[in-house]
């Protein structure tokens, strides 16, 4: 079954070019168009067949059902304007941003059809070359209904992720983004960070313990960068809460304190394998 | 090519059954003691061949060739006495401790054969349960001779590692544990204080980005708060380095510096490139 005519999938990189690649594997549109401002990422996506036909401005893209803005959270806030002089009246909008309180706050206003998502996939790789279109199978997709709550829109974006494969949760985008502040953006701080600690002669001593908690420091800093920023208040929060506790862990330590040291640990660990079951 | 006569592995838990089942695979000895306080252990190390007799008591260990201590390195420490009264004099003693500069202070004093090593191999999951003989193939091995730089056990002990599969490598006991707090136990200190900073209803959200960055906070408190508190001095300053360089994100953050963000972090992915690639 058909859920849209033609979709538009503005910025065409890992997430945005996996849902277009899932879209048409699936036949859940009859064209998909895709948009980029890098014209080499569009010969790839019409060479893979994850789009139909190509555009590279928004005032090309004529009468479509759907629009998906997969850019980075800062892009996705400037095509905004734009995108409300081209499109049809009952166009759904939706994105893909990592934030969402930022985003809602600039589309929600002026787009009536909007509906906000977030899937919880992806990889410290981006770029087309990395599209899958099996990504979501299995994973979660945050839905932030707009200011108006469009019902139409909701379910039509609902469904369009469950046919992608997603579990669908719903959450309003102010405690989105305090908790995915808390379970993605810090721990990217984190590994930042730490990369930045360790000194380059001792990277040969590392065994899977530094790579697999650095592994996502590989991600792309233009697009973490908007992140962090758009997500301000609840990062400088994140960020001193896990300081006050890696606190109690050097105190622990440097007053020898076994017993303080393992009561931490072992909650922290019971936590982990609540999370390893979830 | 046997290297031993009788090995005697103390602790025979993941990295000490590893490196029994690794030496009954590969002939590398004619007897294998396994000796743990723990009976289950010694009838699972049994069951699978990892050891051909089990014992309970050091007093027990009769004359071997070579004892591996692959206890807590706390236990190594309080067993390193009553190991010096049973041995022959030529016994090589080695240990798979994660720290090296206190245990030579111990071990060195009064074992003349003594040779540290410390395998970067293993995982969050510990106990005989998960020991594999393949678990050291195309793993590092850091190898720290004793103060008085045996010949004759440093090259035994290389040869033993080398046959388990590993790539040798030689670090005086004060750069190891310089060299290991920044790449191992400060990782470990951050998984488990992250783990502590996400709330638990958050947790729900999460995708492979935390899961990755805290899996180690799976591992063993009691092992790694022995690891943690036999190495404080550099612990205390890994932790304090990578305070100041997360505030150094924080402060950007802050102040909304994208540049200065995105300079930090393209820096950060840069090392992680360069780990990747080693």
């Amino acid at each position: 079954m058909k859920l849209f005519n033609k979709v538009a999938i503005i910025g065409t990189g890992l997430i945005g070019g996996s849902i277009a690649l899932a879209i048409k594997r699936r036949r859940l549109a009859n064209r998909v168009i895709g948009l980029s401002r890098r014209k080499k990422t569009l010969i790839i996506a019409k060479k893979i067949k994850a789009i139909d036909e190509a555009r590279s401005r928004v005032s090309e893209l004529g009468d479509v059902d759907l629009v998906v803005l997969a850019t980075p959270v800062g892009r996705i806030i400037e095509l905004a304007p734009q995108l409300i002089k081209v499109i049809k009246k009952d166009c759904i909008v939706s994105d893909v941003g990592s934030t969402k309180q930022l985003i809602l706050s600039r589309l929600s206003r002026n787009l009536p059809n909007y509906v906000g998502t977030h899937p919880l996939a992806g990889s410290q790789n981006s770029g087309i070359v990395f599209a899958r279109a099996d990504l979501f199978e299995g994973s979660t997709c945050i839905i932030t209904p707009g200011w108006r709550m469009n019902s139409r829109a909701l379910v039509k974006i609902t469904l369009l992720w469950r046919r992608l494969g997603a579990r669908v949760v719903y959450l309003n985008a102010a405690e989105h983004d305090r908790a995915l502040s808390m379970v993605s953006h810090l721990p990217h701080v984190l590994a930042y960070s730490l990369m930045t600690s360790v000194g380059n002669k001792y990277l040969k001593y590392a065994a899977s313990g530094l790579r697999d908690t650095t592994r996502i420091a590989a991600s792309d800093p233009y697009l973490w960068a908007d992140i962090f920023l758009s997500n301000r208040e609840n990062m400088l929060k994140a960020i001193d809460l896990f300081g006050a506790d890696l606190a109690d862990m050097r105190q622990a330590i440097e007053k020898r304190d076994k017993r303080k040291l393992i009561s931490i640990m072992e909650k922290a660990r019971d936590k982990r394998e609540k999370l390893e079951n979830l």
